[in-house]
């Protein structure tokens, strides 16, 4: 990618928008659906109207004296539409989604990282991609990061059978194609599942969900659309609503959300100018995986404050319990936090040892695949860990507005008092808290994106089988077995 | 125990409820709270009527043709209430509590499982208590088995400072306790935590919850009293609501529901004739421990439908995803068949190698421990790897309503179609139960279950460093050692 | 299989051979190598005169008082001989092999385990194999039951290209094959690998490693000839020499060993009374899996003193550091003790719960496997807990000689003294056995041997999905998902 | 630490002693024992002279092109006795420690980096010592640094009670103490353990072992002395001896060597200039704690060939054993070598983030103990999938000279061919290799190295859990629970 895209010129702040502005972006005639029934105003309905708010603090943060330093790039645009082109760039960006997550209490608000990491993707392929992509990409990439948009993205195919390619499927919609190509552009049918703030995004980039060959060429297509977009229709998961519940009972799920619609293309119609790709089938697997890469570092920069979470969750745990000096607490304590800093050190390890293609910082592609799959196969252990220290109570716990009945209240309040001093009501609180993260549908959310999200578990093993340099290690072993005859050891 | 306990006589099947007969049973003066309101009448209340439904199963099982042979012990009483004698009584009580959990959908129903495990173990220690606590408890359990009653049991205290005994607290109240004797009975003040079952039942035992000393000697009390005794408030924990739950959409957890309380004791009145251990600190430990023990082989036989559920999920989810031959399913497939079969096998083998103790079979401790510490250290293992074979639409799945929606239903279930002709809506239906037994507050509760219920993993461990005969390992290693110098090895 | 086979007459104890006899039967013209040196007499030879005596415990203990109960079977030869009809055959077989191995110190004898493994294997087969090979293999039974031998198995082929049948092979010699068929017999050639107790048996029995199909009927062969039958060499392997250990320092490895050979067929004369299978290629991968099924149910008997004396390791190793109390100590313990007793669970319930198929006794094949695959892989745990709590005196300790040194001695043994008035000479023999136990050759030939003897790990996990019966799981989570409108649950 | 200690001068290269120069220096009186017998010469003793040799490729790598720049530091002396001043610095120290250790085949040479630790640790307290004893320690390390000596460390105590402080033992030599103070030094009685590399350094270095209290004083001893100071042994241990052992079969052990003795201090005399801490009880737990995190650094450095060379195992071996395309060799690698890169990038991400203390340069303890931590649990696991991957022949291979046989070892080559053209001969070596690093004595060195040096598993438990900054999580946790009211999360 050349350096065009980052000639940073007098921009202004004020071209950030503020939650209010992105709130009305939303009001469009986006087709949205819920339970079956069409949503008017994702806005204001009453699970939604959470997913919004909870992105919207993207906005305003990048209002707030507290994180604007972190959430405004050197160009006055939003840091994370900002290339890195450095170590510091990527530890930046990281912060800056550390941060986000951590206000969003462990969920990610990824309106823009998720898009910029497909824009990514979309510009360190654009030179192979050539004219006239390369320069739809930059116009593209040009109008989010000017318009301070909400962009999302459809990658995962439905896929129907797995051992077959696309085009070899019985049922010819198991993958997005391309059904017509017009003097002015082409149209699309199929469908894609796991799309995330979808429902409150402006723009929706498409991607090939996989590597192709020649007969999928009408598979392998890459473009981007308006969200009221005709013939597009977002079925949105009912999964993890935040319908009645208290906030008191759930910290966490209460009020926030994000959305996954399946994402119906009923022959959606995309202007040639918003084409990306358009049956290059040998390069749909290099956009796939150069967009996971991109959001793999994404990942296990949104994951940190998770794993804070979890050793908070057993820090506090063990102290409302009166079980701070306890064995196997002290040695489950220890295993979340080598769990926790592990991912904050390989995270940030792989952005300042990043690689430039390009002028582009790409972290370590292997130890990014290493931290994330580390997390992915230990938060279910991490979870058993601090429903171990935390205790019963967590499924048993009296409701918030039993604390307050004027009979009993008062009593329950004092038999839950712990050893230090710890008010029945704090450690409740604390329960409740646990309870969010780790047992409900919110830690089975987490729970379930740590295994699928960003890739499984087995794409990122083989990613680190394709990634790791064989050498060091299989000559040295050579010469351990006298293969060699060298003096000294290779490399 | 003498075996009068079980003279079984010309007893009828007659004798045992109906599910009718059951639920008028619960309409009495109980007084529980449920979010802070008083309810009624439990058998009608829009969530404990879910909890009633489910426990109401035991009585329907005895008066069904598929089940009677098995719900109906040799005396015609309730199997639940039969004494065991013999390695073949355990298989059948195991056989009775995992066929009736199979039933209630993985979630055990517990209103005599529980209640007998306590009088087993008040019964195996009747004779230490000596009289007059030994025909108290023994007409306290014919009254039981008589009226085939509901019972529950209240054990675990508050607790406060876990490092400091019950008279030690600073707290009085952290741990029941007996606080005033009259001449016609006792009256007890405190709270127990985790009373599973206790709304609906028609009786609760109390036990202590640990090993006691001299100075604790007014917390050594055990007893027994109907629920809707004077003073006894029940207050029940909203965790895992089956409020709003579509069937469709959550197969499990919309309808079988178990309730768990917060049981305040304001100065209840127990009579002497329902009071089973006063002031035996020294008996206090091995009441407590006597009681988990049997419950521990009763955890063991109702957790066989929750791991058959998971293997079976791995199963179908391999099924509908077309996965059934790749290489890292299978592995994550053999283990769940490890895990499940394991547990069964020891579970059998514990019944089958019981010690008969005064004419009871008691089932092989250290094999019990050891099954119910591998069954707890291992489900969230086997969350994830169910999970991992089933995919993210675990989290991300359409509503059910989605899939009858007149304008994008049949689209929607025709893209969800997968490999081997699995129709759209049943892959979504095998999904959405994984979802509910895995990732929401339903598969949090069996998780905290599993490693909290009927003691700890730390309490399992104890138990089996100190039911373990260390002599054969250790004398072996002795002799390996040299430090024996006979020929041949000892034991 | 007809139950002639164990028409047992007035046989008398007699005719079992005495350990000199046994020794003697040794002494024939076989041609066996070490070190690339031919090897006169096996019985005398430096390292593989420990080899026979070990073995020579099994005629031995057929001899003592302690043992013959065990060692003799009903019809008055050895146990091992015997056919098992019920559990109590399989136990009391499994009771033999834990006595044997738990007397050779860890190390199993298997002069006659796995030749009666490789019996039963072939006597199950007979009757698909027909005449006259059924007759052949009866009497070849008799031959070695009332011979009371010694008898080897070779069935691991070098296999070359793992991914390639054996007639798919650039290497015609890859897997052994017959080369030439001769009216009075038939001629092999080729090698196979891991040949345990070859060099100290009376008989080989030879078996294919494989399912197979037509092309490769050459290679479908099964049979059995005399160890010093002309052009049969046996190379033997170096690992784990006896070689100046002093058994102070070894106690284990010092004087036990079993002998592997790589056994090559140069041109092998079989006459035809010693064919049992000539070209069946359909009934290759049966004979092959039959074989190894009764196999792993004698590997999880005879692992049962390992972990005993792992345990045991650990409990010693306790006491003599003064490390009882420690709470991570503990939590090992209690590993190693499930480690061990799920092990001798799963094998004395896979053997009450056999399978009788034409009168052969076959234990539970599904949890055979499972207690093999979770022995093997959580051996290396086991020895990571033991040195765990052995402390680093098991890779640095001084040497026996040291003790009893006039200058140093008794200055060195009084520091090694230990809390508990544990003599230093007696904690230096503890962490010497567990040195040898777990860190050196011995331990580590027990750790390859858990992964690879007896089929490897995946292998295991292959027969688990074999065997496990999906219906029960599969229905029931079908059930569970409403895909079965049934009142109750199948199964 | 003042910056004198690092004031290069025109110090030459020609100060780097020779490996024959070091040979020469060990030829003293030195009192060293072997299997009780006194050794005259260590530099030529059959065992000893390769644990010489192998130390000496410190000195050869010093004098060699290829390593010369790593090996000498900036002021010209070995780079070990280079203070790090910068993360730059400990990158440096770390690659030459990596280096050497490849060089030693996986086995650390360690007579510069334990003494160049124990050094920096005293350096780091010299100011609280104070003088005269700051300015002894500075002399000493000139001494060291200058003469380029080898230099071992004798830390751990004997112990006795693990329970008891060194006063409060029965014996009262349980842990090394002063017994006479004269005008000129002290006099010290004791022993230490597992002391490294004694019989072949110039100097050892004694420190305590623990912290101490008042009644210790006595045994808050720190001191250096020459290996022939009268009244000191060192008693070797036989473990892991070179003694007969090919190459070809053994090509690690047969020529690599570190030994371990037990080190005997019979009423040693110390002068004055030598002593470094004299019954300053109160710093004694700061001294050893500094030299242990030091050493940690060390070690993650040295693990890093072990680690390597389990990778290079794991893929020759699927190599040559045509396993490359399996399901399950391919998971196992994938886990080695995230295994091995997980280290690496937290030993350097450790360096890189160093914390500067009086001018020298710490490297992140938090993240030496997590990496050390991770490696010691994970080696066995790391061991069991490269055997996994190896096969059965690591335990039943034929010798090397059987290869060389004029009768059969061509034969045996050929059988032993694999599926790649991969010669017999080549096979064989690499499965030695293995057989070598993970079955034998080296293997059980490296496993109880693992789990023993630089501080036990529970050590660095002890040390993650107190170096780790919790308030980023615990107070994310109490504001996520709602325990506080910000708008924003602290942090």
């Amino acid at each position: 990618m050349s350096n065009e895209v980052d000639t940073s010129s007098g921009m202004q702040r004020s071209r950030l928008r503020t939650p209010d502005e992105y709130r009305a972006s939303l009001r469009d005639g986006r087709r949205v659906y819920y339970r079956g029934a069409a949503v008017d105003d994702v806005t204001t309905h009453s699970v939604f109207a959470h997913a919004v708010d909870h992105a919207a603090l993207d906005y305003e943060m990048a209002h707030s004296g507290v994180y604007s330093g972190l959430a405004i790039g050197p160009d006055g645009n939003s840091r994370y539409f900002h290339v890195p082109q450095t170590g510091e760039d990527l530890l930046a960006r990281s912060a800056l989604i550390e941060a986000s997550t951590r206000a969003g209490k462990t969920l990610v608000l990824l309106i823009k990282e998720i898009g910029s990491d497909a824009l990514f993707a979309l510009l360190a392929l654009s030179a192979q991609l050539g004219e006239p992509y390369d320069s739809r990409i930059r116009l593209f990439y040009e109008h989010c990061r000017d318009g301070d948009l909400a962009v999302c993205v459809a990658q995962t195919d439905v896929k129907g059978d797995r051992a077959l390619t696309p085009s070899q499927q019985s049922n010819p919609d198991a993958y997005l194609k391309i059904v017509e190509r017009r003097t002015d552009g082409i149209v699309v049918r199929g469908a894609k599942v796991h799309t995330s703030v979808s429902i409150n995004a402006n723009e929706m980039i498409v991607l090939p969900t996989r590597a192709m060959s020649e007969p999928d060429a009408d598979y392998a297509v890459a473009f981007a659309i308006p969200i009221d977009t005709p013939g597009l229709t977002l079925v949105a998961s009912p999964y993890l609503s935040t319908h009645g519940k208290l906030e008191a009972e759930y910290p966490l799920s209460a009020t926030r959300k994000m959305v996954e619609t399946t994402t119906l293309f009923d022959d959606v119609f995309v202007p040639h100018e918003r084409v990306f790709m358009d049956g290059r089938f040998e390069l749909a697997g290099a956009l796939a995986r150069g967009f996971v890469e991109f959001h793999r570092f994404t990942a296990i920069s949104y994951k940190l404050p998770l794993v804070d979470a979890l050793v908070g969750a057993g820090l506090l745990a063990a102290r409302v319990n009166g079980l701070e000096r306890a064995g196997h607490v002290r040695d489950k304590l220890a295993w979340l936090i080598s769990y926790a800093e592990t991912l904050r050190a390989l995270a940030h390890h792989a952005a300042e040892h990043c690689k430039l293609v390009d002028g582009v910082a790409i972290p370590d592609t292997l130890l990014v695949n290493i931290a994330k799959l580390q997390f992915a196969q230990g938060l279910h252990t991490a979870f058993q860990h601090v429903q171990d220290i935390a205790g019963g109570l967590l499924a048993t716990y009296p409701a918030p507005e039993d604390l307050d009945h004027p009979v009993y209240g008062a009593a329950l309040e004092r038999y839950l008092e712990s050893a230090e001093g710890v008010l029945g009501r704090d450690r409740l609180r604390v329960l409740n808290m646990i309870s969010d993260l780790t047992t409900g549908e919110y830690g089975g959310y987490q729970a379930v994106l740590a295994i699928h999200a960003e890739g499984s578990i087995e794409a990122e093993k083989l990613t680190i089988l394709a990634q790791y340099d064989r050498g060091r290690a299989a000559d040295y072993a050579s010469w351990l077995a006298g293969l060699d005859d060298a003096r000294w050891p290779p490399g």
